[in-house]
């Protein structure tokens, strides 16, 4: 067996619920192929700020890269959605740790279970075979340019700012990951507008050379958010920068489902960092009612990619799916025209999966 | 009858088959309602830059200033997609007429028409009833800040920025027009992130203190990208920045069957510009198979906006419905699943639409 040290920041919101099972289930897997799992915990977001004033305290920050993965659940708080004028934010904690540890290519599968076929507005012959890899870039982009607020506060701007290395870095493990699958990468930007995205464009087009054996596309990111809803088998690896990432693979939910379904993994120079797309929607906070499936599905993206633990990986992903194929399923992929599903909260759900992981 | 001079400018790809058909729905109606329209052309984009070198020649400018409405088709060009060097592009003409013209709010209404309740690949029962009056900021956000590109071009930049006075007179627009129809607005922004959006999301909180009538609701743009397609009759009157604007729409165009039905139009200090949300698709430019009910309803939106003319606008609407009815689609738009609809192209399915005219 293998040793690792796991630091789990369950973060805002429904967070703290559902990672309880995300880790509940690396436990499980430990003991079930004999491996050591030590778990430390962390504090990050509006909880943070609660406790010390900052939304990454420098102790979790430490944690962070004492350890070989990280496991977290969401962040945000309504407190601060509502008063766009508060200075320290939670999701400043986020931001960081994703720039303090460089993890530069987010990774979000979007893959439909076959039993949520009838979950998703979509119709079902148009969901049913999708399966799309999305690299979305999360340390540049407008997300880490510079702010500035005029004195008069009259006047906002965030820098959209692109530099060559970022963009090839995350082409190339964009292009490495088309080669394993249907050798597809469509990468989204908008050139047609944006001086960012035609640097953007100009490095994948070069990158592209590098892998002849792998078909691109360039597409406008209006008319991918389209295509997505449209057709979204057309789609194998997509690319493309940290905010039309955000909003595509959000969008993208629709397709496997809900996004109670999602998970994502952050890698880079050094930890990994898995943590569901879904967030800390403090309208369903504490009543137990959140779906803990995207992050048990985090955990297998963990297991996979942080510890190449692949038939570990695997065994989540099939307890998740026998889970569902027994008609069990949390209110946001619950089929309201289906008699035989049985609704259940957060704990049952996790319950589940956890009997048929063993 | 009224006298109204109408700059018609086709611009590039099946902008030119789809404004053909515009024109002379307002030939029709001018006839058969005794109006007297007068009609001027100008050249932009592709085909001015071929032409002159200029993507918006002067002379098309000053045609614009001097009439009373303008009907664009589309722009764009594979060239530049695929070459993003190139210095001069056709997009710069879109940008810059809608600069001068202050064409600062777009309006985006997406109705269905139950007769295409069957064409989108969303679910019937989630699309039926939905009714969403977009209201797109045109002339700000990271569309028109500074863009860099360093000497050593590996680094490229644009400003996101927003001014308080433009954020201000967007939202007012858009708040009485929900005062109009369903009393609800959802404001979109990335708040969480962004400092442009933090402004955006503090001025819209102060006007709406100016229209307690009506409810409004801030969401995040990944969050928004996320609902429209799962629900999309939560939504009344959407209002948010350039880029989002641009995303959403096209997005939403699954809401009404197809892109190929979606009419916009940009308001501001004085004439009107009316356009298909369409672009140039260049991919079936010149195969006679584009649909023409865009820029049709980009007609009625012209008639009823910029003309006052209600009754005559209503007209075209109940010509493309009946149209519809009697089972006419364009390739877009056609059920593969139903027998009795009978697919035509461009010039057809205009003919169809001006029989139904008169
Ligand atoms: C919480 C927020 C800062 C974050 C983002 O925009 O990156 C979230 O939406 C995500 O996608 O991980
Ligand atoms: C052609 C392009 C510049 C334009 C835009 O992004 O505004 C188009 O997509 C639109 O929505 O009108």
């Amino acid at each position: 067996g293998v040793e690792k040290k796991i630091l789990v920041i369950p973060g805002d919101g429904i967070g703290q619920e559902v990672t309880a099972w995300g880790q509940k289930v690396l436990m499980a897997i430990a003991k079930n192929y004999h491996h050591t799992f030590t778990f430390e915990e962390g504090i990050m977001g509006h909880v943070a700020i609660e406790a010390t004033g900052d939304p990454l305290p420098e102790e979790t920050l430490q944690k962070a890269r004492n350890s070989d993965a990280i496991l977290f659940g969401a962040i945000g708080h309504a407190k601060y959605d509502n008063d766009p004028t508060l200075k320290v934010r939670p999701e400043q904690g986020l931001l960081k740790i994703r720039k303090e540890l460089g993890l530069y290519a987010n990774l979000r599968p979007i893959k439909l279970f076959d039993e949520l076929l009838e979950a998703s507005s979509i119709k079902p012959e148009i969901l049913r075979g999708s399966d799309i890899l999305f690299f979305r870039e999360l340390t540049g982009d407008v997300y880490f340019g510079e702010k500035i607020r005029t004195a008069d506060r009259n006047t906002a701007s965030d820098l959209m700012i692109y530099h060559r290395y970022e963009v090839e870095r995350i082409a190339r493990k964009a292009y490495d990951a088309a080669r394993t699958r249907r050798k597809k990468l469509c990468s989204v930007d908008k050139a047609n507008v944006l001086e960012a995205s035609r640097l953007w464009r100009e490095v994948v087009q070069e990158v592209a050379k590098e892998y002849p054996d792998v078909e691109t596309e360039h597409m406008f990111i209006d008319n991918a958010a389209m295509q997505l809803i449209k057709d979204p088998k057309r789609f194998d690896v997509v690319v493309t920068g940290n905010l039309f990432g955000d909003i595509l693979t959000d969008e993208a939910s629709q397709i496997a489902g809900s996004m109670g379904m999602l998970a994502s993994a952050s890698i880079g120079d050094s930890t990994g960092f898995f943590e569901p797309i879904h967030g800390s929607a403090h309208d369903i906070a504490g009543k137990g009612i959140a779906n803990p499936l995207a992050s048990i599905l985090s955990v297998a993206l963990m297991l996979d990619i942080s510890f190449g633990l692949k038939t570990e990986s695997q065994r989540v992903i099939k307890a998740v799916e026998a889970t569902l194929r027994q008609g069990f399923r949390t209110m946001d992929i619950a089929n309201k025209h289906t008699e035989n599903h049985c609704i259940m909260g957060t704990d049952a759900m996790g319950a589940k999966v956890l009997e048929n992981l063993n």
